[in-house]
């Protein structure tokens, strides 16, 4: 097995540590492969050519600034993680954090670790296990950076 | 007749249980395959394998929360689904919730489950009868989740 | 020939029937493929399907809410279109109804029954005469849903 | 050579007159193809066809209207341009005249002849001489239907 | 190696001197191709002749109006450049400034040198060492027209 981490030297928390470190005891014979390129607009070629070589699932690690039109690079840059998965059949884990989620540095530090961790976990699920390895979990509510919101009943 | 159902842990509710009940009772000869992902911009990719497992149509349930840039990410999950439609030639039938339609949880939870049930309808419809299988309520003003809008006459 | 028309159970005019009465008075030897989606996001794999049914160009008949959201959808809905026409090289002419156009029920009926007529008569000038077929109308101001805006004289 | 220009009903200004004017002085011995089609939406799936016919390059003429939600369809419509010249490897220069520009009838033809003119030479000037033809002017302010805003220097 | 440049005419800063004069001392060895289109919009295209001519990766040099309607155009580009990447496999790093980004001109001159030859230097980082090269900064907060924001630790 190998697995993709994608990561942007515009992030302020490297993420990318919390995720290899999960993925090593998770995964010990997997072949990890770090991609590293400046921002978020440059993740989706970062996870195709982790894909091309030979990666079974990548997860990208991105950033956002605080502006309006860096909200339009969020929507260009998910986009195209979304049209490289359809067009390889394969997952990329989009692991997102907006720079005005917290005020508090510490706060952000928070949410980037626990989202890039519980998300490195459904990655996980998903190489293990494919659609079935989330089914105990499907919409019970999860969140990633947040407290989980929980499950609504019928 | 094979059936995709692809869901995600973000949702607050269930609505897999809904769709699979009723697909289950209208399609008893159909096999259900069904794929649970994270989130929204989860769910493109998660039609597209189900389609390549042999799925004839998908119906995917996803769930937004209320924030601005949760629209962003719905508009690109929308435009992955309706890619992943183009280059298949298939139906995937795009159930979505919006956290901002109530403030009340027990009246989300009522537009999730009519939302989900009525889509399944109009899934099956569409298995059996093609583009003719929805024909009576065209231009009839239809909606899941609420009352229906009804028609306006010429 | 062989023209589709494509239309939604969401919207509450039946566009359909105006746009098929003008097709068979106007192209009487051609064949007209009717498909019927659940809302506007549907409508791109729906003329995708009737493009490969062998149709030389498709009408599509959208409704959209008044929500912000139900603009993303449409944004979606339309660079599905876009998307289908570019990989196909055929027209699909996209006739779209905004349900805040007008607050007059009888207004919107107006304003939709007028859109899908013009456009009716449009596509027929396309299939008839391609790039020339309204090449007398070009750059003249007109409208679809509301009075002609007319040219404006270098 | 052969020259697409792809024109709109929509628009209050035959731009193509001056465009295919320009191109008949500088490009006597090119053939020049027009494609009307009704409205900015319809313009990628023109330019298709113009290339798919023979075109070394194709310009455009589009005009959107002043509501946000035309602002949409002006971005799903440059999205589907760009999207055309990336699977055609071939220039497709697209000159857009927005209704909101100017309040004054006579200043919106001003703007949109203007632009539809000096994007002709541009693409006179990408035809005869690729990424060559417009470096001396590279970095230095240029626009089309306004002033040029002029380089700055570092 | 083989490397692109696109610049635009509209942009009022020279970018393309300062990334050049870079790529010259630091890869002495490669190939500079160097194509100019009008504005943003022509840069995907831009940058799939570039890599269509051999390049082994291009950088494209943006500016971008300061009207809403400019931020539609920036995210049709930017979704563009990462489509040709994505089909390609290689990298398009995509410099781009905001007119709006500062009032004083001499400011707005700072940003795009800065910012044009910072990834100047990530160009060449992933040229030489692939995602290994900016490993070292991974997570860093690096900022390209503006100091770095700098790492939080968790």
């Amino acid at each position: 097995m190998m697995v993709g981490v994608a990561d942007t030297t515009f992030a302020r928390v490297d993420m990318a540590s919390q995720v290899i470190e999960i993925l090593r005891a998770e995964l010990p014979e997997a072949r990890i492969v770090r991609y590293t390129v400046p921002g978020i607009k440059d993740l989706p070629v970062a996870a195709k050519k982790l894909l091309d070589m030979g990666c079974d699932a990548v997860i990208t690690l991105g950033w956002v600034g605080a502006k309006p039109v860096d909200k339009y690079s969020y929507l260009a840059a998910s986009l195209g993680l979304i049209i490289v998965q359809i067009l390889e059949g394969r997952h990329v884990i989009d692991v997102t954090v907006h720079e005005d989620e917290a005020d508090d540095p510490a706060r952000l530090v928070e949410i980037a670790v626990d989202r890039a961790r519980k998300h490195t976990y459904n990655l996980i699920a998903l190489l293990k296990r494919g659609g079935e390895g989330l089914r105990s979990m499907a919409g019970t509510g999860r969140r990633q950076g947040y407290p989980d919101a929980g499950p609504l009943k019928p």
